[in-house]
């Protein structure tokens, strides 16, 4: 018999969730891709259809992948496997995918596979900061 | 007066580092550079002089901004002022650092300015899945 963990509420993915979400299309070309990372200073965007239901996801790691292989269309380089995130999954979970997929951003999805949101290991890292904020110390 | 706190000893930087760390020198070209990020699998490469000491840092973020803005030279992509880590730092210091510059990794280096490593928001991220595994529970 193990003793009664009292354990405190997983923080979910949902309070983590940036919103909007920028996303992209199958047909847009990769220097328009770039320019959307870029402005937007982020390193994920997942790729949707008309209706909004993922098709994949370009990272700025993509990008390099195009300059070093010469490839220019975005449909050669984003990724049509997409790992993803549920609102309701708990960011330990989201934490451990990251870290078995080796990747660092996934997008968040509804029932029907449309974009909800992105959550990214920067968003996840952000978690490990603040518990020190809450015992009171500082840099 | 406040209850005296029992605090686990903080995760230091140098228990998380990812070595050996991938470098490049600035006079190297972008799409060598790109080559480097995908064949290695990572974002972040530091760029020092021929001592490895820290000069700058380039990431794929930094190639998208080339291929956006047309540009071909490491020289004009890569960022000349370093956020950086140090190897005796909490982690939970650097979790806030990449908050507050809004950045993916860091450079460890030590008090001459060698690269010794490098430290990401993935790394940290492994943090949070890792301390749901002690308590037992999976997936
Ligand atoms: C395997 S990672 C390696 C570099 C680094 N670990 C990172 O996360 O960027 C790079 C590849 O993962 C893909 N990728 C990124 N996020 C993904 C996700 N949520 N699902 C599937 N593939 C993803 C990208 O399209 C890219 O081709």
């Amino acid at each position: 018999l193990r003793p009664l963990e009292i354990r405190k509420p997983s923080i979910l993915v949902r309070e983590l969730e940036s919103k909007p979400v920028i996303v992209t299309h199958p047909d847009e070309n990769i220097k328009d891709v770039a320019r959307k990372l870029v402005e937007n200073n982020i390193n994920h965007i997942p790729v949707v259809d008309e209706k909004g239901v993922l098709q994949g996801i370009v990272t700025s790691w993509d990008i390099a992948d195009a300059v070093a292989k010469g490839k220019t269309s975005l449909r050669d380089v984003m990724t049509r496997k997409v790992i993803i995130a549920r609102e309701d999954e708990p960011v330990e979970v989201v934490a451990r995918r990251i870290d078995k997929y080796d990747i660092s951003g996934l997008p968040i999805v509804d029932s029907n596979n449309k974009v909800k949101g992105i959550i990214t290991a920067e968003d996840i890292s952000r978690l490990v900061g603040k518990k020190m904020d809450r015992g009171g110390e500082s840099i």
